[in-house]
């Protein structure tokens, strides 16, 4: 793969300068009869070059015997041949010194072990030659400015997507053909779309990326099964947040259910869904959960119409539907603040029956006094809403009443250019047209509408934030971990310090003198713990004593410990006995760090006892993190309460965890080629100002 | 209120034999003129008395002075006048012996005070007079096969409601007549709708109840702010669901900012979200959280197929697709299990592309081969799935296509009439009605399929449940309770024990003697506690000592506790000292009880500590619940794993703890009227066999 500017090597596939068609073919029933007619219908306005040798023309061009009889030159070539001759093509299209070849055969890795290897073959002999590559098993591109329809797919012929501001990227081709044929069909604009397929060489990444540097692409919709170079993923998603192109990613294989039909499909590596999902929250993306859900948020994006805040106004004809609208918002964590009392004075003085706290419930009354809109409108802004739903029911079915209301409309919306607006009723296509060129967004059901404004609000938050940590980092002090090296209790904790995360103070001794030495110089109360490379759970064999106090102590622990390690594993080599200070209160914690085949480095926070061992409450980051993101994941538990005082404990030191959190990410990130996991547990957060430290930790280090 | 069948009283406005409307008007901008056009527009074929003193005739029909001058017996009247006129004509409607009035008028408890009051001189009198009354400010009622449209509302006028199997009943009007726009868009079959508005005397419940009876009825669709007579709700959904008819509620009023508005709205009474959605899954009704959510539903119990199970089967064109449809039924709980080896080697044998294992994908090809349709749907329902969705994407708009396959459609849906099918396509509305005549429910998300099977599968679970535990109940040896009486630890536990909660060995001891004469009868290791019924949090001010292991701690133990408490509460009657059996091990929870002031008796079951303080997971059940209500409230806490053995800890005593929620349940009913709440906490379950007991019990009495 190039070094070029990310997202480059997606450009012939979204604006070719010119396209041959490789098994072109007169008969639209096979797949090489369809991709030249789509492109004229779609008024592709570049030369198209048909290759066959068996033809002298298709659709009334001069068809060529091969792609290297064409005097042009040539920018795309689809491939649309048996997968046995896909490779011959593919050198052909070298030889031509195309930019890009889009391959729509499959029979390839989706198959079996033989395509897989055919596969390579032809991905290696494309990169040789400098020509990206789409696909196999991709059902193509699609551009509405550059007139490009460059699939086999009828699905879209009925009513093809007209140019607006939304961009597709899809693994999965039907998949991303029903999102364009469902987009269709709420008449949403779009620029354009392009189908991975096996993505044997250029991936969604690169689409994303390419995407994101596209003047006409407002908000991108992503859909994703496996993701071959999440580095190069994540790239793109910060190069989009970085242009403020909101992405919304749908991925397939969430369940293990639907993990075990993703394996069957595209032989892709689903990653756990609980990581990827806190990923996605780290680098600012919006997860949806189903199609409806992706068109909603897109559509609303779409509007160039950007919420200030998460306050939201609600303005209603029906109370109960106010209520209902209101209720959807609060769970959404949206604000739905009152209105204050000289504006709800005001609006009560236009209409006594009013209801103006927020919702504003304006009462049928406003569809025999139209001109109401405006004022009522006005007052209830003065609010500071960011976003303002107007819920209109069944009310614009009147069309001489919608008429004059669209009059009040037009005004409300270029009086507040800064203010998204909904309006939740049932219209036709032509009077939604007209409010979407207002600037309103239309929906019919407020509960869709409350979660489109909630990803709006997140994006502009995410926008505002300056770009995550990501940098190469540099560790100062740590030691390098040894692939295939075993690290000890003591020594794990050593290069835990090393890197920042703090022990308390301990000793390793291997005699009850030096025991007796460690002990004066550490104080009591002590604990003492058996060290073994091959003991890991020290706990179930008794290998861990608490609350030693004195000398005698020392001496009856010292022993007890020898014996039980050579009762319960005799053959284990035993380092000594850790000395450690011991201490009282503070909240358990766990940290932790582990090897995402897919995404990498991967970080964990979480509560220490019931909360982490029957709820599983922890969270993920991809390491390294900044303070900030550690201070998102604290928060992000559900019993972070517990860190901040409660059943008469002290507040803990929040800053002491934020700052080992950040350090063992950097550690994780800067050694993840040695590491398989750390297990920092407990890493005791003490009260505010004492500190928090690693009473027990275990590095898994990758064999040599 | 009449002790008659329950839902007898709605009858008069669901199905009236003859409808007088006071107030009529020719004039259609006005409220009482629309009625009569709208009733005669509807078809209703009973005679219909225009009341009005100023006028001759009204749309052609004879004109009354007052109701009182008709000389046919009149069922309904509709009133439309004034607020202050309402009274009057009332009076008339009760002399004249009509079953019910149904007023339209606003201005009364909606509004304030005099409002209130004049409602309530309104509702005296028709009750006096035996006359039914539906409202004030109500939007009114309809009922697609009586011909009834007895409302003001214009909203539905463009498209009236085909007759169907789908009953409404709302307390908004407006919401009301917004559900019947919606169910008309998606061209739902409707049999009835009632609006309640301020249901001054008929209410949502006695709805509810004769919708429940109606046998045109299939599913019931409930919007609520508020109940007033919670017993009667719950009468009338157990009757809806020995009737096996379904019953979704949507209920607004949800969150904080929704109840502030609805206490502005119609002045009702909204109780705690959280206790209100656990009494819904107690009594088996599916809680909708927005109108598509409840149309959805409804729309699939209309179909009248009900899935024998929870395994879904899905069919697709598009692999992605059919994956994300995967991860959506897991998620929502539905059980998405493989398909044995031998149908899967049946459809590899008809289409050696298709991936089988369910999702099975049936690719493209299906549209090439259309006779594949039903060989496939056979071999796939070999895995025994009570539904299936079958995934056709754009599928369908191939007008010949789709003819073709409607055939084989129609044969799998006649051989399989004990399932439940799903096609998930792009339609119009004819294929749509084609397609629902054959028994397919047809939706155009599948996300949205999921959740109404979701809800399918737990209707007919709980329509195969005997009924809930709700008879009268006979408490064996317990005490009652008396209002305005102060219960110490002691003695709240003593009546708790006698209700079948039990505590551990214990005596209440006022001097050394005592107490080491107490310890003896109950042995060592022993708890020791200050008993006053003026100190609540005992532990506050040190007043419960552990471990007390000889004489010499119980005699120290004693003056420690009385000292104490004469500190911390000089005032305080102290009662003595409780020594009590100490147990050791064993799972803490909490038990309680609540009055509600709308719900009536709550019981309330929480594990202990961090999971009930920090994250408050607890459920809720109306008092008395039976062994199988008891065993599903442990089942629904986050932490229950905890009772099951974990962490070392042999499993707990669930049995015990089942039997004690059941008699609290019990208790708490039969105490309701003197009883504020009862805090057992802790409540300790000890490992299997050796049972479970209030270590400590705290009885909060009603003022006398």
């Amino acid at each position: 793969m190039s070094s070029m500017i990310l997202g480059a090597r997606a450009r012939p596939f979204l604006n070719p300068l010119s396209i041959a068609v490789i098994g072109a073919s007169a008969d639209e029933d096979k797949i090489g009869g369809r991709p030249i007619k789509y492109l004229r219908l779609a008024g592709y306005s570049g030369p198209i070059y048909p290759i066959n040798p068996k033809r002298d023309a298709i659709h009334g061009l001069k068809c060529y015997p091969s792609i290297t009889a064409v005097d042009d030159d040539i920018d795309l070539a689809i491939i649309s041949v048996p997968a046995q001759e896909v490779l011959s093509a593919v050198e052909s299209c070298v030889a031509k010194r195309v930019s890009g070849v889009l391959i729509f055969s499959s029979g390839f890795s989706e198959v079996d072990e033989a395509g897989r290897i055919l596969q390579e073959r032809i991905v290696q002999l494309a990169s040789e030659g400098g020509v990206a590559l789409l696909g196999p098993n991709c059902a193509g591109t699609f551009n509405t400015r550059a007139g490009l329809l460059a699939t086999f797919s009828s699905g879209i012929l009925d009513k093809p997507p007209q140019p607006g501001s939304i961009s597709f990227v899809s693994q999965s081709g039907a998949f991303g053909i029903n999102m364009l044929v469902l987009a269709g069909e709420r008449d949403l604009g779009l620029s354009m779309c392009l189908t991975s397929g096996n993505q044997a060489d250029v991936d969604v990444a690169e689409a994303l990326a390419y995407m994101a540097q596209d003047p006409e692409t407002e908000v991108i919709g992503v859909c994703i099964e496996g993701i071959p170079d999440f580095d190069r993923f994540l790239a793109a998603i910060e190069l989009a947040r970085r242009n403020r192109k909101p992405v919304i990613v749908l991925k397939l294989g969430r369940s293990e259910v639907g993990a075990r039909a993703v394996a069957s499909h595209t032989a892709s590596i689903a990653g756990s869904d609980e990581v990827f999902d806190a990923i996605l929250r780290q680098y600012s993306v919006c997860r949806a959960h189903s199609i409806e859900e992706l068109l909603d948020i897109a559509y609303a994006c779409s509007l160039r119409r950007h919420p200030p805040n998460d306050k939201l106004g609600i303005i209603t004809v029906s109370g109960g539907v106010g209520i209902l609208t209101a209720d959807q918002a609060s769970a959404a964590g949206l604000d739905v603040a009152e209105l204050p009392a000289q504006p709800q004075a005001a609006i009560k003085a236009l209409l006594p029956f009013a209801a103006a706290g927020n919702p504003v419930d304006v009462t049928a009354q406003i569809t025999t006094q139209p001109a109401l809109v405006e004022p009522m409108f006005e007052h209830m802004l003065a609010g500071g809403y960011g976003s303002s739903i107007a819920l209109f029911t069944y009310l614009p079915r009147n069309r001489v009443l919608f008429e004059k209301m669209l009059f009040y409309f037009e005004r409300v919306a270029s009086r507040y250019p800064g203010h998204f607006f909904v309006i939740c009723a049932l219209t036709d296509s032509e009077m939604r047209t007209r409010l979407e060129s207002m600037g309103y967004a239309v929906f019919d059901d407020p509960g869709r509408a409350v979660r489109a404004i909630r990803a709006l609000v997140d994006f502009q938050k995410a926008f505002d934030l300056p770009s995550a940590v990501r940098e190469a980092v540099v560790m100062l002090g740590a030691k390098s971990v040894r692939r295939g090296a075993v690290y000890d209790e003591f020594q794990a904790k050593k290069l835990l310090a090393l890197a920042g995360i703090p022990g308390l103070p301990e000793e390793l001794v291997s005699s009850v003198d030096q025991a007796l030495g460690a002990a004066k110089r550490i104080g009591y109360p002590l604990v003492m713990k058996i060290v073994s490379p091959e003991i890991k759970h020290k706990s179930e064999i008794g290998g861990v004593l608490l609350d030693i106090k004195d000398t005698e102590q020392v001496r009856q622990g010292y022993e007890t410990l020898l014996r039980r390690a050579a009762d319960a594993a005799p053959n284990a080599e035993v380092r000594g006995v850790l000395m450690a200070r011991q201490v009282k209160g503070g909240v358990e914690t766990i940290l932790g760090v582990f090897r995402d085949p897919v995404i990498g480095p991967i970080v964990m926070f979480g509560l220490g006892g019931v909360l982490v061992e029957i709820l599983k409450d922890v969270t993920f980051r991809r390491a390294p993190i900044s303070r900030d993101e550690a201070y998102r994941m604290i928060r992000e538990v559900k019993g972070h309460a517990l860190l901040q005082g409660v059943r008469g404990v002290p507040a803990a030191d929040e800053d002491a965890l934020i700052v080992a959190l950040v350090k063992l990410s950097i550690f994780a990130a800067s050694q993840i080629d040695s590491i398989e996991s750390i297990d920092v547990n407990p890493f005791v957060v003490l009260p505010a100002g004492n500190g928090a430290f690693a009473l027990d930790a275990l590095i898994e280090v990758r064999s040599a």
